[in-house]
């Protein structure tokens, strides 16, 4: 990391922490065997490699054999979705992977989330058929930060499967939370959330990219999608990533330990920064709730600003933000999400998202301030002009 | 690796290079930015992926547009499998991962290799139906390291599309090979080879686990496994593993640089320990043809040997080979290779495999052998008393 270069973009990408690089580290060149392998020192890496998911499920008060290690989050979710034949529910602010993953599903219906970008429990329950089988809410939105109501939306789905129950249907409903974004910041506690399936990424909690989990409870019955040596129970097969596996269980160490500290300073940041972007322009709108919103989250709307420009500014002054989720960004079509919470485009249009995350402080938060108000105003000096 | 250690299963998994893990480096912690985001940081990182994937390209004689990077061999295997819904051919000697590929294909017939473990093309010509789609065979065996002649097998592909085309049938027939195991000690060049779809393993190569391709001829149409933010062209979705992949990248520029040399260096080593064994045993069988098999690769029986014991023997005084392939040795049945060649029981259940690489020198080749006939004589004399 260029030491000149503020990142205001932790939701897009994490730098691999320090420590977790040191526990990968021997994975790569030294303790490289096969884990499948039967001879001693391979079967110390297993040993190793089952110790990270053991550390990893003890974390988020799981059973380490119902953790289907994965290569991300994408393959997560689709792994949630192929697992299901029927309707599927999910909600018309999910990041893109759930939306394909639905969208290869039988049918799918789309809950709206509201104005502040919460989807309600009384509209998922409202959404379900007699053929549905999969709901799908993130833990926290990926563009707004904003943090969905999953026990509620867990206990209305309890009481939908009862009363399926009751009638002798046995059609299966499965709650899937994505929690990659959110998680470092959120208790992330399978039973508290009252999920079946939970997908988790390292790359979002400073380990690895392409590392990732499925949970799923012992009660779901998923369906493979990468068949092969039998790896992970026959449900993800391939020589298991024991290096980022080992990383991604150090980063969700970390993250549990650093949690409540974390948050606390992120939070400061964060407030630091949109009171000082909505004293300087009193028609900025902080979109997303306000209370039910991540803490290191702003995603914040100049009316009639032109952010592409601004994003660009700000870039050739070291700092780097987000206009739209990165996952979307090289697609030039306007987000999906902001769409959908209603903000109107010239809103939209002048949206940035500041992720504030391990890279931020308090210094180079205020400096940023600094130079996001200068290059702001400048932008609407010259676009008055 | 403990430095008294001797490996003799690089077949299995191999050390990740020095200069591999040293170009991954890089992109863990500093240049870590996620490559879909807009700034410049970012799109640095962009062009170190592409130039990772171009240059994997060049090696293999392709376009670096039409390959697909992926979490490994079994993943590739499937995005292949999983683009056909018609019958599908292969071999009973293919990896599990393609065995089970072809289980969740429509139909599927599996071509009977010889007993050196070579599959004929006459033999795949005549497995060949009018609705067949794919035809999947191996570069070189796992187990036996033979080398399959996949450039005659081509050609009686080409001269069946040729009959169908020619009856106005437009029924695709691709030809995917696994050259996983044997690049590095081959030249493996789509355009030479045949192929339409072609899949590799960093993890066999001195690359990072997790990480492989599929490279695919631009008039194969693939049907993507894994959906979501639509990377590597929508057939691949999720973020990319930069890391894994640049260090891939270098991995294969390693091997190709060093492949002739480290060929021969090889077959010298496997000659001086075959010659070795088979003059301490003169019943050893060894397995595969001898003219098309890996340099590194020694498949070797002895007649009512407890091939277990002598692993766990030879683990004792450090020395580490396999009785079968990696990905089944944990399942304690009978290898399904050497029951398809015919290898009586009384052979296959006292197999070695030996799979020499980087880690192997001339001074530990020897000393291996030394202890591995001191230790396959002392399990002879204890099991005949």
């Amino acid at each position: 990391m260029n030491n000149e270069v503020i990142y205001l973009d932790h939701a897009a990408a994490t730098p691999v922490d320090a420590k977790v690089l040191a526990a990968m580290q021997p994975f790569f060149s030294d303790d490289f065997y096969n884990p499948s392998a039967p001879y001693a020192p391979a079967l110390e890496v297993r040993r190793h490699y089952n110790d990270a998911k053991h550390s990893i499920a003890r974390t988020i008060g799981a059973k380490s054999d119902d953790l289907i290690m994965t290569a991300g989050a994408t393959e997560s979710i689709n792994l949630a979705f192929s697992s299901v034949d029927g309707h599927v529910v999910t909600s018309n602010i999910e990041h893109h992977a759930v939306l394909a993953a639905a969208a290869k599903c039988a049918s799918a219906t789309y809950v709206e989330a509201n104005e502040k970008g919460i989807v309600s429990a009384r509209a998922v329950a409202a959404a379900i058929r007699p053929d549905t089988q999969l709901v799908s809410i993130a833990l926290a939105n990926n563009e707004l930060g904003t943090i969905q109501p999953l026990r509620d939306i867990a206990q209305a789905l309890m009481d939908i499967r009862r009363s399926r129950l009751a009638k002798g249907d046995h059609t299966p409903l499965y709650f899937h939370t994505d929690a990659s974004q959110g998680f470092g910041q959120l208790d992330v506690n399978v039973s508290r959330l009252g999920v079946d399936l939970l997908t988790l990424n390292a790359a979002k909690l400073y380990g690895p990219k392409q590392v990732g989990l499925l949970w799923a409870a012992s009660s779901a019955v998923l369906n493979p999608v990468i068949v092969g040596g039998g790896q992970e129970r026959g449900l993800r097969s391939g020589t298991e990533n024991v290096a980022g596996v080992i990383g991604f269980a150090k980063a969700v160490e970390l993250a549990s330990v650093h949690r409540k500290f974390e948050t606390d300073r992120l939070k400061q940041l964060r407030d630091v920064m949109q009171k000082r972007l909505s004293d300087a322009f009193p028609d900025a709108v902080v979109s997303g709730s306000l209370h039910h919103r991540l803490a290191g989250h702003l995603h914040i709307s100049f009316p009639n600003l032109d952010a592409e420009r601004v994003l660009f500014a700000l870039e050739m002054r070291g700092v780097l933000v987000a206009t739209g989720s990165a996952c979307a960004a090289n697609k030039g079509t306007r987000s999906h999400v902001l769409t959908a919470i209603g903000l109107a485009p010239r809103l939209a249009d002048g949206s940035l998202r500041l992720t504030f995350g391990h890279l931020s402080t308090e210094e180079n938060t205020n400096t940023a301030a600094d130079i996001i108000i200068e290059e702001i105003n400048k932008e609407y000096t010259r676009a008055a002009n």
